[in-house]
């Protein structure tokens, strides 16, 4: 039995994505040597913090996506497996530098890479593996799906940039907070999903619906993630709530709650988002506030228009076993509870 | 009157780049309106850090070998400026994610970005502009080109953590030096002056020596940089020698040096760069120990080594303006005191 997951952000791990994984799974095999081959390096402290944190696990969501995107449009290629391995790439060299920038402790279940290498090497292991995406996608001889990719990778720095200059502030408009996560999850998997669906013969129209596609489910997963932080069950999600809470990460659920608040609750919070609080009381007390304002149903509401245009998105696409596991994946990232 | 520069990595400031500015004026202000077009983000604080580096200065000697490799080969085009204002992103980027590891003060005789901004925000634009100089690549529609900047970058990256991974280890080989300096100066010297080659139609042979002469010229500039570091006289220099000593950073001079200490010389340096030490006499005591072993001009004639080769790169090309500039070049890279 697996040990309980500690990182939400890779909570897609029900049936959907198993079975995905063994429906895919002599691609995903090629696509895993691509991986492990990319780590590879003379300097044997690159391949040790390259291995450490992809070693640790994480389920590959962004690959499968891109090996979906061909699937659905037509063939899965050894294009769509470089494509997949170098989505997986740019996502781990992402998870190096957010670690340093966060200051995060634990990954995946495991001591974070700066835990255990300090900050300076996953700094520069997060840009080695960021050029290897690169060298993947040359390899595809493929200039669309290179541009497809070094656009989400500019949108991903610019929107963790963002989520870090409105840290605490309660007073910016919901469309930042929508262009923080798009940046944050979205714009990857919209690119996985669109690249593979390039690479796949799709059509224009096609392509775009892969793209939006990705980008709903990117922006359902978010927000679900975001409100789970707030309503989770601790004893399904096998981690603390709160923890956007205590790091002052003004997510939907607050700036729903917060709209609506009395006086005295938006000082309330304004208070505790200025000087990110870990005491229980005011985690609760936030509970409490979002609980009368209705702020996670509302949550879930805005979620579910993502997914009403996701499951539009994937009517251009013939009817597939492929399809079918996008439609399960939908609906099981809206409806998870961890 | 400029003020003095600080910062030993941009020195080659004297006459052949500003000749070679003046000779390209034309293209560098196109190439100059890419880079600054490639720091827009609707994201002000991107914006700001992005700009804060670029507009401190630097000589664009990178952007300049591009156009150079360009016009060495035939013509330089649109493609060379895009392929100029990229190699400059890849720089600012890696200077942004050093200045964070080297827990860096000063950069361009300015604050450096993490001295203003913090440790974080820097990282995230590091990469943002790393994805930006992918994207302007992607616009030369030239495969081969990405190939030639993500290979580089690659090298980059390994060549940094190699550095971090030795600093202060004495009986590291030699050739772990040469990689080290291959990563930190001369693969992207090289990867520019062979982009630019490509798309101003090189020859495989011209494509090939111009790698090559970029890569010597690279290795020059930078063993004359660490030596500098040890024998550069401060008034000419407008920075304090002993940066590399102080930080641990084993570097050619020493490591000639101490093949042939006596045991007690030996000890010394072990000493002083297993725990780095910033004291005066410590310093002075290295330095006698340098002289003593003729180990600055064993690493002059060492880089004299590599200019004979970037000399011999040369001879491929026809006899032009640039030609003359690029031997000029070499030739001040070589003798410069600062």
């Amino acid at each position: 039995m697996q040990a309980p997951l500690t990182q939400s952000q890779e909570n897609l791990t029900s049936s959907p994505l198993e079975d995905m994984s063994q429906y895919f799974s002599e691609d995903m095999l090629a696509v895993n040597t691509l991986i492990l081959d990319s780590m590879e390096s003379d300097v044997a402290l690159v391949k040790q913090i390259a291995s450490y944190l992809i070693a640790a696990g994480g389920k590959r969501v962004r690959p499968l996506l891109t090996l979906a995107g061909s699937a659905l449009c037509g063939n899965v290629t050894e294009n769509s497996h470089l494509l997949a391995a170098a989505v997986e790439c740019i996502h781990t060299a992402t998870l190096l530098h957010d670690d340093v920038v966060d200051e995060s402790e634990q990954r995946r279940g495991n001591p974070s890479s700066n835990s255990v290498f300090g900050n300076q090497a996953p700094i520069l292991v997060g840009d080695f593996l960021f050029s290897r995406a690169f060298q993947l996608m040359v390899r595809t001889q493929n200039i669309h799906a290179l541009k497809i990719l070094a656009d989400a990778s500019a949108i991903i720095a610019e929107g963790e940039v963002l989520q870090l200059s409105i840290l605490g502030k309660l007073d910016t408009p919901l469309s930042t907070y929508f262009k923080v996560i798009e940046g944050k999850t979205a714009a990857l998997f919209a690119a996985a999903c669109e690249s593979g669906a390039l690479v796949g013969d799709a059509s224009q129209q096609q392509q775009k619906a892969a793209h939006d596609f990705g980008l709903n489910l990117g922006m359902v997963f978010q927000i679900i993630d975001d409100l789970i932080d707030y309503a989770g069950d601790e004893t399904v999600t096998g981690k603390k709530a709160g923890d956007d809470f205590r790091e002052g990460k003004v997510t939907l659920p607050i700036y729903l709650a917060y709209e609506q608040a009395s006086k005295e609750e938006k000082a309330f919070f304004e208070s505790v988002f200025k000087t990110p609080s870990d005491k229980q009381t005011d985690f609760n007390k936030a509970l409490n506030i979002i609980e009368k304002y209705d702020a996670i149903t509302r949550s879930k509401e805005i979620a579910q228009g993502y997914y009403d245009q996701a499951i539009t998105n994937l009517d251009v696409f013939p009817d597939t076993a492929v399809k079918t596991y996008m439609t399960q994946l939908l609906n099981f990232t809206l409806n998870r509870k961890f």
